[in-house]
């Protein structure tokens, strides 16, 4: 069926592609049809401080149909580019966005106001912006567009989100060398370079002598360490350790989660059970081989909230069944 | 990107959802753009003897575009219908087909001549039918598009297809009761009523006493039953001996496997194992929890080939990298 559903549903699938990635942003994605109702954009909210979805969206479009650049770099100055440059030519399109557009001026000025000027007629939404007045109550796939946004908003009632990753082979082995391919491994570095804390365990830092940083994407921010560990007799020439401005935490607690409000755990079955109760949602990156080796032997019921492919492995997100 | 690619991949994805229920024909699927670009029209071959994927999605477009019915069932009528009452409708039309459409009276007639006649202005193909001379070299997605119509490939070439079907947890656990949803369930049973011999392993037959019919979709054939066992003592009050019109062969080797086109085996490591070298493609079920217990432990390396969300399940299909 191509219809509204079927075109939020690409808009929410761009999206997912940056899940992880936008902190403290929300995840979002923009699908644009023009008059004639030919796809003319789709496109995602990228990382914070990149032009929001349909900005992106918006400036994408105009790219393609005027076959010119737009030479700012700023979302800002894309904005006020096409605030100054549309020439009518968004009039009659449809916008589709899985999150109400922003209406107040944040990083970057509010695109519920760019939408209006370019004459856009239709313009569906998935979900409201919690820091929004209701302007519709005709949601498209809301409740899939509300799993999208769960890590802001939490990050907006100024709480922290958790998320535990793993890598698995297709018969569940977690252990004995790397396990995903180098497109899973760049991903996880750039959740690194977004997320402020990386949590593991003791155990994986003896053994494995990890850095824990985010070279893979050639970002030179890290995350702060918290190794969970009962002894802190830690070999302080592993790697980890010797990344500049860094804060490496050896606890046997997971207090000082409270104080961070992106936390990535990576950890194997210990590390599972022991944070079964903090974690909001796991990553699974699933390889498409099969080997012998470890596999978790837990039960928890989990929720598939999306799926993405990329070269080789699966990556899955799910969250608990149970409420917390 | 929304380009060719862009909508060739559509049409893949579409095709995908009915992988496993063509027999002998091939998946295929296709999509129509309008001649302002608009998608009018994203349909697959559901099943033999119903439409093709160009003529359901030209049926579709009729139906969408004019807003009557088409008041035929049988594909032939449909072709008919479309040819008289087209009406220039068609006219600078795109259609997106992963496979070049049909040129010879087969059970229907060719779809080539339909889409000339109707006047599509683009014809973009994802790969060529092995029995129709090669008309371009300008395929889109060509080797997805291939992969699509691997298990056709070797029934036009008189083999055999076998299929190894899989059911497993997040951590690879495939033992211990049901395991994936009623909606994958019915899947399989659906693949079940569409394959000509059913493999299964003696234990699975005593411990699990299972019917292997093809009853969720309420379909009346049921393949026919390999039972692999060095022992052929079987309590015949066992559900699979009393469907109607069954063979049931009781051996410990495969020899039968070569008088069967489409072959489904269901299995778990044992099987694996013992198959490792006839399967040509594994479909996994993977549901969305962890539970205690059972997991493969064996090398293989896959290539993951596509993957489909169901409602709570993942379905994966994969074949092994080693070529055969």
């Amino acid at each position: 069926m191509i219809d509204k559903n079927f075109y939020m549903n690409l808009a929410i699938c761009e999206a997912w592609k940056y899940q992880g990635l936008t902190f403290p942003n929300p995840a979002v994605g923009a699908l644009i049809l023009d008059q004639y109702g030919k796809i003319v954009a789709l496109q995602a909210h990228k990382y914070a401080g990149s032009a929001h979805a349909e900005l992106s969206a918006i400036a994408y479009a105009y790219e393609k149909l005027t076959g010119s650049k737009i030479l700012h770099d700023n979302p800002n100055d894309i904005y006020n580019f096409l605030l100054k440059n549309h020439n009518s030519l968004f009039k009659n399109f449809t916008i589709f966005i899985t999150l109400q557009p922003c209406t107040n001026y944040g990083k970057t000025p509010p695109c519920d106001n760019l939408i209006s000027k370019l004459g856009f007629k239709n313009i569906y939404i998935g979900t409201n912006d919690p820091n929004v007045k209701l302007k519709s109550d005709k949601f498209i796939l809301k409740q899939k567009c509300d799993e999208l946004i769960e890590p802001f908003l939490r990050w907006q009632r100024g709480e922290n989100f958790i998320l535990f990753k793993m890598a698995k082979t297709q018969n569940g082995v977690y252990d004995g060398g790397v396990i995903s391919s180098l497109s899973s491994r760049k991903f996880v570095h750039d959740i690194r370079s977004k997320c402020d804390l990386l949590v593991i365990g003791g155990e994986s830092v003896r053994v494995d002598r990890p850095t824990l940083d985010c070279r893979l994407i050639g970002a030179q921010k890290a995350p702060d360490i918290l190794i969970y560990s009962k002894r802190d007799d830690f070999d302080k020439s592993i790697p980890l350790f010797q990344v500049p401005n860094r804060k490496v935490f050896i606890k046997s607690d997971f207090e000082i989660l409270k104080n961070y409000k992106y936390i990535l755990i990576e950890g194997g079955e210990k590390m599972f059970e022991l944070t079964k109760d903090l974690v909001h949602w796991y990553l699974f990156f699933t390889s498409p081989n099969l080997k012998k080796g470890k596999t978790l032997q837990l039960n928890c019921n989990l929720k598939r909230l999306y799926h993405v492919e990329n070269e080789y492995d699966t990556i899955e997100w799910f969250k608990p069944i149970v409420l917390k």
